[in-house]
């Protein structure tokens, strides 16, 4: 079986290009990165995935919270709520983009990739129902497979040949929940939010409750318009004020 | 004055750089990253220098010794010793090379860069006196500027324009050094070696005492050829059995 390293977050698009690359016969090899997102709760979510799906991992240390620059990296940037849906992805670009992230996220997936001999790489991308970033679009990942193919001795020297796939790039949020669903992904799994909001109650054995999504950040309302398109109700546990 | 962003391993290609950044008017911040390389000296002696040399600097942690795959970032692969200079640029890709490296380091400073403002990115590759790294290529550097004006949102926004400077790229070592000293660089305040060994003696207050450039490795064959095709002294310290 070929394997393919996939840029894994444990959110909703992610989850499902992992389903997509097992469907078509990779093995895949997860990436995550833990680079002091503001919702650092995604990174123990996406390690529990993995593990709950029997996959390998890698949990890839990058301080972006040094640059800063984003809501997601600076605790003195809001990050927008309860904003139109209809106007997330043709608005100006919000403060929760990050600035270079995918392009770092890629470059260490090519580090990951050429050491183990990986030839595949899957982001689970998206520029329909998106935030408008730039990193997220078809010309930047055509830009940055390009680039990867100049990069590395895997690729100028022993002509092997890296591509970069981006299944989900043109398909809505509902598409992807539609093909998750057909694939077997429980979205009961996957986090999505931002900017988690405290749990309610008391865990098992005196533990904190987890954090739930708070409902309004871009990132949910797109997860919760896709799911209310697909006519699917959406599984993911919602803070209530 | 304008800033420009200047990556920065204080060793000889680097530190020229800065120089060159300087002579053509602007004001360097420097980058220096502690990535798990095998000298890790290096980083201590950028930090050093770029105090010395009074500019502003940020060292960017990221750990590639995970990944591994390089004698550089990995205790079991040798590094190379006592090669002919002559077929260190002509020969394979050796095991120095790190996978992505450069794509790493330019896709954070396209990530300060962005955060900070600035347009211009310099970086000391060079393609003549080299160890045939792919990515210190003309044309990969002419990739990363084009991915990086469609990655992010100064470029694709704001109308901004980053252009990556790459001034010692066709330049022998022995130019390189000819430019520098003009320009006034202190050749004994930069570290070239990948491979330190102790110093001899005690250092003050008896202190370990610094570690001194192996002489073999080709980072260190490529400094003492140009030096001496330059007809100018190397004033780096040495380690004699």
């Amino acid at each position: 079986m070929e394997r393919a390293l996939v840029l894994f977050s444990g959110g909703l698009d992610s989850t499902t290009t992992v389903a997509v690359a097992r469907s078509t016969g990779f093995e895949p090899f997860l990436l995550v990165f833990r680079y002091g997102q503001r919702h650092g709760v995604e990174v123990e979510r996406a390690v529990a995935l993995a593990n709950e799906l029997g996959l390998a991992y890698h949990v890839q240390e990058i301080d972006l919270r040094a640059a800063g620059g984003s809501a997601l990296t600076s605790d003195e940037i809001a990050v927008p709520r309860a904003r139109d849906p209809e106007h997330i992805a043709s608005g100006p670009i919000p403060p929760t983009y990050v600035p270079a992230r995918n392009t770092v996220f890629l470059a260490l997936a090519l580090a990951w990739s050429e050491v183990r001999g990986i030839d595949d790489v899957f982001i689970g991308v998206n520029a329909l129902d998106y935030s408008g970033y730039p990193d997220c679009r078809p010309e930047f990942i055509a830009a940055f497979e390009r680039l990867a193919n100049l990069a590395c001795r895997s690729t100028t020297e022993n002509g092997r040949r890296l591509r970069i796939h981006a299944p989900l790039i043109d398909k809505t949020k509902a598409e992807i929940i539609r093909l998750g669903i057909e694939l077997g992904v429980d979205y009961a799994r996957t986090w999505s939010c931002y900017d988690p909001r405290p749990g309610s109650g008391i865990g098992a054995g005196g533990a904190l409750p987890p954090p739930r999504a708070c409902g309004e950040c871009d990132s949910c309302l797109l997860r919760a318009r896709g799911f209310a398109e697909a006519g699917v109700p959406d599984p993911a546990a919602y803070y209530r004020a």
